[in-house]
């Protein structure tokens, strides 16, 4: 666990020492904002991690484990216009302390700013890692249209709603690790392996995040779980509720989710936490989420990489995947 | 002349068979509106010429074209957003058509898929070229701050003018030619010269453009003059006009220009004009654009390529400059 904490240093030391000024400096303030934000640095630390496992140099890719940084806070910055988020990581979202037009240029500025820092890295593969990032872009905004779009519409599949956390933000690990192995020129076997690694254990933490909101102890996560209840997201654990009751509860479920009715909050929380756990729907999350998570290990285990390297990725998915906040 | 009606028949058969299509659907419907316009296709059609100019292939860097003509749409998407326009080419513009999430999400995409189809180029240069494309991207979202701050900032001075239209219109027809000379294998000093060429004919493009709407004969251009007069925007002629009028004239100009007083409008574009007639700002204006072109032209010139190819794209660059329209 240690090189882990080692590679979240270097990360961080590496976006210090990025200058992300410029002019006009309007429009690099709320990047230097969104940037100085004290993120987990997930994503480039698995990128790190992916070139490590491989025989690769960590160091000669922290230009990419920026760009990737880079990236994921633009998706982020753009999210909140579209979402209308007021908070993000307990700071004014970008959109509310500047405003909308800010929001747009600056994080069009910051999707082109991702680009440069991948393009950083000389390596005869660039051309095959810039691929498969743009690709991966595409992706997550196909996934947050359809994040959108579930919004609006009554009926939402749990394969429907699988897909679209894998698209809009598993495939960004998946992404993360597989720059990292091409870096260390790893197999196409194995970078095929680790990719689909990071889109399994994506998958898995998504679900972990939907689990904590509902069921996560106040103590451990910092706030209030039914966040989600309130704010009536189609939810894995939602869906999977409506899919399983009888046709009483699920009109009584649904009526919850209404938007233009008046509930008390914390007693809606309590009647739809008291509907999942009549059809053990924690449980069920649970296990969807350990086959992600089963799949991601079985997959890692998979890789010709040294065993005490694939070992320290295993203890840091796990160290990731045990945390109950 | 025919060459280059031969590229831009090429580019439009290749945007015609190319597939802005996936899924979700709706997140795919604007950007096939958008890609449909009938526009002059100006960059991809400079980027094959100075392909061809080089003797490189042109039908090897299509996609590349497309590519930018993506980009460029992405652009104007966006751009059509933060300046709340209601038309785009005649046509309802996304934002308006659809909403504004949809505007910017579909706008995002359309940037990831402009990289997708410049990766298409299978080119031992391509890294230099993304650069390219990267740096320009970033430019022209400062180009776009700086033209939304100008309408706030009391005083702009001409050289920050031309800056901002330098970075918001011209960098990207740079781009485009460099594009089109590195395909083509051209020299480090050919691509710089034919970058720098297409910069400063883009600045004179642009001065055209506020010469055209303010003094363009409505026959000839399709729509009434001094629609950049009634949106008060601090073109090159309002500032020189400024510049050279005296204390009087210029407390009158700024008068006009001042949003919450309400003028009729052919009576503010009357006077306006008249002021711009007695300081003589048509003629200074015209003055600095044939600068920006007569360099242009000059650079071309300079260029190690074969005469006549020289010769065309002058003729080229000559057809779209003499344009009154």
């Amino acid at each position: 666990m240690e090189q882990f904490a080692n590679f979240k240093n270097l990360v961080n030391e590496a976006l210090q020492k990025a200058d992300f000024g410029g002019r006009p400096d309007q429009l690099y303030q709320p990047i230097r904002y969104t940037m100085d934000g004290e993120g987990k640095r997930l994503r480039p630390v698995l990128m790190l991690a992916a070139c490590d496992l491989f025989g690769g140099e960590p160091e000669k890719i922290l230009e990419a484990a920026i760009g990737i940084e880079l990236f994921h806070n633009f998706t982020l910055l753009h999210d909140d216009i579209m979402d209308n988020a007021k908070k993000r990581r307990g700071k004014d979202t970008v959109h509310r302390k500047w405003d909308n037009n800010t929001a747009i240029l600056s994080g069009d500025t910051m999707f082109a700013l991702a680009y440069r820092w991948l393009l950083k890295t000389k390596h005869p593969q660039i051309a095959e890692m810039l691929g498969t990032f743009t690709q991966t872009a595409i992706e997550v905004c196909e996934g947050q249209h359809y994040d959108m779009d579930f919004e609006k519409s009554p009926a939402v599949t749990i394969a429907e709603y699988l897909n679209m956390i894998r698209l809009k933000t598993a495939v960004l690990l998946g992404c993360s690790v597989k720059i990292g192995a091409l870096a260390a020129n790893a197999s196409p076997r194995d970078v095929q392996l680790i990719y689909d690694f990071g889109v399994n254990i994506g998958i898995a933490f998504q679900l972990q995040d939907d689990l904590l909101d509902t069921f996560g102890d106040a103590e451990k996560t910092g706030k209030a779980p039914g966040g989600d209840i309130l704010a009536n997201k189609k939810t894995y654990l939602f869906l999977k509720c409506l899919e399983t009751a009888d046709a009483a509860d699920r009109q009584k479920l649904l009526g919850f989710y209404t938007s233009n009715t008046n509930h008390n909050p914390q007693q809606k929380i309590d009647e739809v936490r008291g509907l999942m756990q009549k059809y053990d729907t924690e449980a069920l999350a649970q296990q969807e989420m350990e086959q992600y998570y089963a799949t991601s290990l079985h997959l890692l285990n998979l890789l010709y990489a040294p065993r005490e390297k694939i070992e320290a990725m295993l203890a840091y998915a796990q160290w990731l995947y045990r945390r109950d906040h």
